[in-house]
């Protein structure tokens, strides 16, 4: 009896029962079982068909569910039980099928061009009054180095003048459209994949084609990769026929971003600013935050203090290539050329003098100075041609040495970080990760981690937020905030981006990750005594027993 | 005597004893006690009296310590011994009572109102200087859709010609002096609750008095209030006369707040700059930060960038239903409204578009999509038709739209964090907290978190940052910084913000609170094993001397 | 022999073996080592001579390794094995010796200096054309108030005229050489220590002094240094000729910074522009970031939202004492002086007002108002003159007598934090730190740490990212990041700085740090416990055995 009592206390030891929930109304199962992401909060379709109003029966509704024909991941019983999904069914069917509008009184076909601003001043003013002013709009008045097919230019000139189409297609304008005037600009950045966030890694492709084909991209809602991802990374060729269907005049390509950027996400419609697409918030929207902090660094050093102070007096509609400014703008630095003669040029081309790229690890996964190859000592050389508009040859590859040197610096940390948790996962003590992702270990692949003994320990940036274990988010930290930040801060000349954001935030995680494995090799010693005691001890008991029986019969013997 | 020295090892396992420490001086205990709270640093007072150089005797001291008089609240003798209440009252009466001045000679009692600028324009110039060129003013020139009681304002017709008066009041003009001249104002404003921050939660009224009687706050320091949480608060009402008296000529609100903005919030005195009140830095100061990131989502938004880059050059005198701005500001789309003819009005009730509200939780606690409600259809629409002074409805629509689900998206994983923070709760594991306080669970009442078996796990910004376990500081982080940066990103267009200071930082939360809730499980059922070990050791060596004595017993008998 | 494997699972319990790496290449023993932090990521030197091409041979490699000349730290040999010297220095040979360069056409010896701007217009052109354009490059128009030595300047007044002196030193004008003109700014800031930052702590010496001998800085990659600390610091001083050799030719203070700011820091060669040197973007690169975020409060304050909707129209060539500014700079306020008769002046020394310093700790570790001297009431009464400028004196000295309760409120929130990691550190439970460094704790002479038993327990924000626990990470990030920032936005009127970055993450940290140092306790605890059992486990095991052998004895005898 005393055996059982004990069995019991011992049961005790190991909680951890399932928690009794309410049940959550069909609405809360639609939207936790994620099914907004791909049909939307209203259930009125996104990169999936509208379910509003849906009049498809029960079994196909399952059978979709269970084997989905299309890009429509499956959900097996165990995700979404066939009572739950009757009920979100049932709540589906029961939703509005018609969009709410505001304007219904919409023309249909094939318009004269000469119309469209009557009804668009009215209806979008401030559009109508920004392309009458923009240089495109002004007959004449158009970039002298453009061959123009036309010197006067009406709406349907980019946009067509089939306005069910324009309506169907969101008013899309392809960059091609752009290229037929502008054709080197989109050689340069399209093509050539000039505005490509650094060299191709891992085979993923350039570009809008690398975030849809990320590992775990299509694990996200849509819906969220639209707010979030998804409109940095549609330029440079993410409007290309490739990704579009003329048929269902649509995007075809799985992401949820109906309506894409192209060359306007610098250029802004309707007005296609100079002014605007010089200046460095042009750039700020994409190029800020915790992985890439170049605005930030930018505009905090001195180079971005005196932009702030100054710029305001600069001539914006000079051509870059001529213009007199007191500090360099992030598109001076990237985009402008200077030939042996010491002319200067402008290129679409931005990333032709990029040597460390994202910078996302140390040189592919190696800690190696590869500023040394003959090919980046040119990429080295035209960036500091630029740099002597201002500075001393001397001064100016010192400092880009020295930031190397910066770089690499951190670097070192990181792989030492990375050896730690190397440590963990061959010893078992960590998987990648609680079930399939992880904060994986550089290097191989940029963005895949290192082979472990039966799993692959990979990351991305889409999936290192969920599921991973405390040390790997560190880990994810170290490598992919701070050490970006230490690098971004240093080349952007940024004192605070180089040290507190960054190098001192890298030494930071690396002491937190160091103590973090020393916990879990502790607590995993302290795990094995305890259970070596809880065997131990009722056997001790046992032997108890028996060594008194035993004593007691050889004494019943005796 | 095994036995005694076994029980002394036991009670070594245990420490925890208090830390012998310096004795504090009284002017630290002064400082440590809270005193300065509303004393202030040099105990001349705030909204409790002035202590220095008290001439108050040690019992009347203590019984006011004991017994409060008035909103002071008691310190019981386990918070502050007589002893040290005694050394502290010493330091008090030894503390200069005068406060340093450094103009002594005041003029007294009513003035000439032609008087003030004579002696101001010397003491105070900038404020001179910038009211004799504002349209208040110039005779004349003010605004037209205004009635005016009178062409031409002095001083004294905001400030009365009292100037004893003027300098108890700190010089207050209140909400309601601007309304006599700008009532529609007023009435959209204030009596609208038209900047009020969403709807009213949980009876706590509107507003400033929402600030000052949200849980908690009357237990922060009032003088941290002051800087931090008041300033922004002490808009739309806070002037008012519920909160004043006029004889003590003081606000009695138990606010430390002595001088409140009101109008000048925005409108800055005494330029009252239509410039600056239509830039979105008139919102930056309170719009800002870790819980409402609007400002910083907005200025990393295209729209933002583009104001930046462009905005220096637009015409800010124009009203703004009429103004051109290439992209909207936080007053143009929250203040502009379109009618039925497309014309276009400004208001300054602000709140009046807004559906998610503050977005603090998913919608009152529960995994719904609000927005389809026949009330927030009105109000999506009124949002749009301002969408529309430059885009297209199916844009627009299509955008807001995707910002709902990406909202929602959010808040089912915060949905998923608390009902985790709820198991814990219900098993005893987490308290809420350690003491009476607690990073709370929604639903319920905004701000208050559900009923457990004999305690309410509640929450409030002003309460939550000390006394909580680190697991409910993580979810308070999660749902009331990650969440609402997510949201606000979204719905401001910053992709950033969206993301990486949002959604993944959302995700990155219920990774660790999923971790930490499942640390605290197994430290429980470590504990409960090495408890159970503690109690069996002892037991099975009294067992094995038992066990020999009953043996040796049996065998003398034998 | 159930001994012997009670003793194998005893082993087996405290795991920990070294983990099997693959050998880095020599290039990543360079860099991990933290050679690079001295001699560059090329190996081309930096504040230690350049390696790359080095005939060294290995006996003086590693010589030089193990018992530096200079200011080289020792490489024992367990830090770098003679064998991992042997590869470095095989890399090493190998490296290209010659630096790259675009030119190599240089002049050479004293040159005209009337031909300077021939060659530079075509080289350098902005500087060129800046500093024709700027005050000193126009004859006739410099300041009235400058005592000039002569009308007319030309690059050679300032860089000499030997080429080969310009090229060597990297251009170097000393600020000596600017106060041949400008004596009373010179002695203003640099004599009179005038932007050194707050009182000297701990004989630290001023400013640029103070940065290279603070704890640590040694210990700290050069190279790092000079992207981080190093370029804020040079300031005031860090060109003088203590720290130069003349005959070198280069800075011998052991700073990898070869080319120092001075004056320019503000006053940008080649423009001089006073614009950009009395803006606030001026202080933003150094003056913000997580340690103390002036700009960041001072531009979400009312104050900075005024300057940014409206500082753009003011005229920022009229000097500082007569300027029409509709709200105060960070110079405004900082480097205004008021006199007797409201007549206002300008100096250089911006640290004549400031009383709490950095702001680093309580008030040189105590919980006192030092604002009550008789030194820092004349400070307050320096400052609130400027503030009249625009406000009342009631207002302006009652907002910074809150604005000191609200510094000493969090203040008192680090002192508890203190209290508990002394607890720790004197029960042994963590060590300052895991080696040698910590967090330290307060007070002390500034950056310094109290003595305990055996071993000092100090910080400086040089060592304390590394090797340091995480309650001792925590209690840094509390005083360092978030009372700085408490402190910083109440004194820069930033609600959100004062509240939610500052005052609430103090109580945050403060809990954190609370149950952090429960659980080192609680460990500890189950830590001892379980130790206990381990020993007393086959303890009880050999007293039944013995207990049983004893009976059987006895029997055997009965």
């Amino acid at each position: 009896m005393m055996i059982v009592r004990l069995c019991l206390v011992v049961l005790t030891v190991f909680p951890g029962a399932a928690l009794s929930q309410e049940q959550p109304s069909a609405e809360a199962l639609y939207i936790q079982k994620g099914c907004l992401g791909c049909h939307g909060a209203s259930a009125r379709g996104g990169v999936g068909p509208s379910l509003a109003g849906t009049s498809l029966p029960l079994p196909a509704f399952l059978a979709q569910m269970r084997t989905p024909r299309g890009i429509m991941p499956a959900f097996p019983a165990e995700a979404v039980s066939d009572a739950e999904a009757g009920r979100m069914l049932g709540y589906l069917r029961g939703l509005p099928t018609t969009q709410p509008r505001l304007r219904t009184d919409l023309p249909s076909g094939e318009l004269s061009p000469a119309g469209c601003a009557d009804c668009h001043r009215r209806l979008n003013p401030t559009i109508v009054w920004q392309y009458e002013r923009s240089a495109m709009g002004r007959a004449g008045t158009q970039n002298p180095r453009v061959v123009h097919a036309q010197r006067s230019m009406t709406c349907a000139d980019c946009h067509g003048n089939d306005h069910d189409r324009i309506m169907a297609s969101k008013g899309r304008v392809a960059e091609t459209v752009c290229a037929s005037c502008h054709a080197e600009i989109y050689k340069e950045h399209v093509l050539d994949a000039g505005h490509s966030y650094g060299p191709d890694p891992g085979g993923l492709g350039a570009n809008w084609e690398r975030n849809i084909s990320v590992p775990h991209y299509k694990d996200m809602p849509r819906k969220v990769m639209e707010m979030g991802c998804d409109p940095c990374h549609a330029q440079a060729g993410a409007t290309d026929d490739q990704y579009w269907s003329d048929s269902l005049q649509q995007y075809v390509d799985g992401s949820s971003l109906t309506y894409r950027n192209g060359c306007i996400a610098c250029h802004t419609r309707h007005a296609f600013s100079l002014e605007e697409a010089k200046k460095p918030e042009a750039c700020y929207t994409c190029h800020m935050g915790p992985d890439h902090p170049n605005y930030e660094a930018y505009m905090s050093s001195k180079h971005g203090s005196i932009y702030t102070a100054r710029g305001a007096a600069w001539d914006w509609n000079t051509p870059m290539a001529d213009a007199r400014y007191e500090t360099p703008t992030c598109a001076y630095c990237h985009m402008v050329y200077v030939d042996g003669n010491d002319r200067r040029s402008v290129s679409h081309n931005m990333t032709r003098k990029i040597i460390w790229g994202m910078g996302v690890q140390p040189a592919l996964g190696q800690l190696t100075d590869i500023t040394q190859t003959p090919e980046n000592q040119t990429k080295r050389d035209e960036m500091i041609k630029v740099c002597l508009v201002c500075h001393a040859e001397d001064k100016a590859r010192g400092y880009l040495a020295s930031a190397d040197a910066h770089k690499l610096a951190g670097d070192a940390l990181v792989i030492e970080a990375r050896d730690i948790l190397k440590g963990l996962y061959d010893d078992g003590l960590i998987r990648p990760s609680h079930a399939t992702r992880s904060a994986g270990l550089l290097p191989g692949p940029r963005f895949t981690a290192i082979e472990l003994d039966q799993i692959t320990a990979q990351h991305s940036p889409a999936s290192l937020y969920y599921d991973v274990t405390p040390i790997e988010r560190d880990y994810f930290d170290m490598f992919f905030f701070s050490a970006l930040k230490s690098y971004k801060g240093a080349f952007h000349m940024s004192p605070d981006y180089a040290w507190w954001y960054g190098y001192a935030d890298v030494l930071g995680h690396l002491a937190g990750i160091r103590d973090e494995a020393a916990t879990i090799r502790s607590a995993d010693a302290t795990r094995t005594r305890t259970l070596f005691m809880l065997v131990t001890g009722p056997l001790m008991v046992l032997a108890v027993l028996g060594a008194v029986w035993g004593v007691r019969r050889s004494m019943g013997r005796a």
